[in-house]
């Protein structure tokens, strides 16, 4: 069985709206062991569409259709299956009390204009929509299966899922099952991690290893085509073990993984507490642990010290090394570091960053780009003797890259330092 | 003159990678007047590849291809555009050149492999890759002209901005230019907005008036299609204008402006500078506030307290208070506002976050979702005493919907502040 995915509307192919639901369906159908012919962007005219769905229907045995039900004028998905179908639209009596009830328990009374909504062809069927107005249709045309769909994501998602995904069965004999995974890394470029996996990323190996970059984490994509599930299983455990063994502890974690969720999870199984001070990150660096749900248990907050005020009168930045040194300076960073496990009795390490951001505030001696990070740790039985390491990185990029790029490699300089790992894993430090 | 998109790549049909290209592509061609019939995406197949493009051709006047053109087995465009042109490649000396000389400038060889990147279909022409090692084809099939991309987005948009655009003319004649603005809104629901609206998004209307929501982000989307690009200019800003008025505050920006944007115009403008204070939203308002180039003339800098002890002991919050009223309380909000503000005696106001943002932590009393705002303001001439305001918040959704939408809030307030305008327009304070 193969499948082809058409998506409709006008602010698709303007651009306006970025298609994200043939990507999120054509990865349902891989893992599912249907592979996808092709996707179809159309915008609202109703001959090119029923075109479409007639091409289609000629070259894969299950078509899906999303958007174009709404109640407008606009929406011409359902009049261009009946053409393309070649018969008339008919009212489903149960689909117009079911938008009708929509409406009704929203308080409000139904618009006519929603009633266009029930209209389906003649000799398809109606897939009720738990999550709004529009319900679904699927018909047969020649050799073809179509489901046509809301093109609100989260209603077409929920529809698919539970009431279309069920029905599908792909042919026993041809059935390749693709499974995918991903495994995070942070510290070395694309080109690096590459020569470090050498052979695993042969383009004809099956499980099929390549790299992404997204905000510098460089992703390994693993794909496995099998004829069973568990040996696709199988074979992508195999390929991932031998990925993992080549990349060391630049790997942070799998799929959506963030590197905040492994230091907040590192932190809380250690016992340890973090506090922050940060300058150039202004806060990111915060914001990343705090986005991981149950993180007070391993981080006790921190400053945002943007101005020179703030690092002297809250941190105990000397004006002397603000001064002798400037802002972005190894001592700066050093004193942050201490100044904040200083004020912070309970907690056991810190993170400290200053540097330039951009796109202003550059010199030839400390381009933009220029970070350095500090980090403290409480000496055991000495509350008040820190053990502080440094780094300077020089980082490439506009001001986003930097900061995006300055506060993850904190992180990933604190995880790397309580795993006992050497920090010289990180790429980017000069 | 009409246009039509293909887009090749295994990643893309698989749903691994979400096609932006195509949408980019899109609005390029819809402000030039040149409407797209449709977008496709296919996968890496010779003969599916061959079949669009002839299927293109006969449909439309500009065909624009992306991806495919790589060095590996993989990439089978060249040979596509051969076969539905019915030619053989032929390799150009000049692209041999190029890409030998591209990896010469890194310091390496060029690897036998990439010289396949220099074979186009005989009688087509070669188009500089600036960028990358990739070049472009252009070719003439029937009626139609195809010009063949990398699919490397950066690559892409720089080939086509400055070696394919300059050459497209649409025919004078039935010349459309559709021009697109955006304008934000924060702080009431995608329906409100709409009834504000009223007649001004009525389907039928030229400039279209629409709107989509991203992140608690209410963007209204205005579309003018006219004969020439003086009216439609003309129409978008009379549109623009109407829609303006009928928003009032609540619109903060055009395009891809932020509220921290806003904001950050708004404190500089008046000489006035920020401090903050954050609980729940944990840095987050710190990162969009410095997010903005040259956000350090407004503001100072904060405090992330994301435990009592730092409340206590950075912002003086009363243990007292604490124990009695809990953390997320009006008394908390407005003590971390002042305690922001007493310490930090160059700043003018402050804004301070407290609140439960899930998953855990809830109660039947105080339900994730509840947020304290509070904003101190320094007297003119009695810089220890502080004017405060609270706003009790609401909000719905997820850990991360509850944090956007609490720093997103505090920015809107301030800026509420900032222009005199009432508060109340947040329409999820409680």
């Amino acid at each position: 069985m193969h499948a082809i995915i058409l998506s409709i509307g006008d602010e698709l192919v303007l651009g306006q709206t970025v298609d994200t639901n043939s990507a999120w369906l054509g990865e349902r159908l891989a893992t599912r062991g249907i592979p996808v012919r092709y996707h179809h962007t159309l915008a609202d005219d109703r001959d090119i569409i029923a075109e479409a769905i007639r091409h289609a229907a000629d070259r894969a045995e299950l078509v899906l259709i999303t958007g174009g039900l709404g109640p407008t004028d606009d929406d011409l998905t359902r009049q261009a299956l009946a053409d393309a179908m070649n018969v008339q639209l008919v009212e489903d009596a149960a689909s117009v009390e079911a938008v009708e009830s929509h409406f009704t328990r929203r308080g409000r009374e139904m618009p006519e204009r929603n009633r266009v909504q029930a209209l389906h062809p003649v000799g398809s069927t109606i897939i009720e929509n738990h999550n709004g107005t529009a319900p679904g249709i699927t018909a047969t045309l020649g050799n073809a299966t179509i489901h046509v769909m809301p093109g609100v994501p989260r209603e077409m998602r929920a529809m698919f899922r539970d009431l279309i995904e069920p029905t599908l069965t792909p042919d026993a004999g041809q059935r390749h099952v693709i499974l995918t995974t991903k495994l995070n890394t942070f510290g070395a470029g694309e080109s690096t991690i590459a020569d470090m996996l050498g052979p695993l990323m042969d383009r004809q190996r099956n499980p099929k290893v390549g790299t992404t970059v997204s905000d510098g984490i460089v992703s390994i994509r693993l794909r496995a085509e099998f004829p069973t599930t568990d040996e696709a299983e199988q074979q992508l455990d195999d390929t991932l073990a031998q990925v993992h063994e080549k990349l060391g502890a630049l790997a942070f974690g799998r799929e959506d993984q963030t590197l905040a969720n492994a230091v907040v999870e590192l932190l809380t199984k250690r016992g340890q507490r973090l506090v922050t001070a940060e300058s150039c990150t202004g806060g990111l660096i915060s914001k990343m642990l705090t986005d991981v749900g149950g993180s007070s248990m391993a981080y006790v907050g921190g400053w945002v010290t943007y101005s020179n005020l703030m690092k002297m009168e809250q941190l105990d930045v000397a004006k002397d090394d603000l001064d002798t040194h400037g802002a972005v300076s190894e001592t700066v960073a050093r004193a942050m570091a201490e100044g904040a496990l200083r004020h912070v009795r309970p907690a056991d390490v810190s993170l400290a960053v200053t540097g330039i951001a951009g796109p202003d505030g550059g010199t030839p001696d400390k381009p933009v780009g220029t970070v350095w990070l500090a980090m403290a740790r409480r000496e055991e039985r000495q509350p008040d003797t820190f053990h502080t390491r440094t780094l300077l990185l020089a980082l490439s990029g506009d001001r986003d890259a930097v900061r995006d790029r300055a506060a993850k490699s904190a992180l990933q300089l604190l995880r790397l330092d309580l795993m006992d790992q050497p920090w010289d894993l990180i790429q980017w430090a000069k």
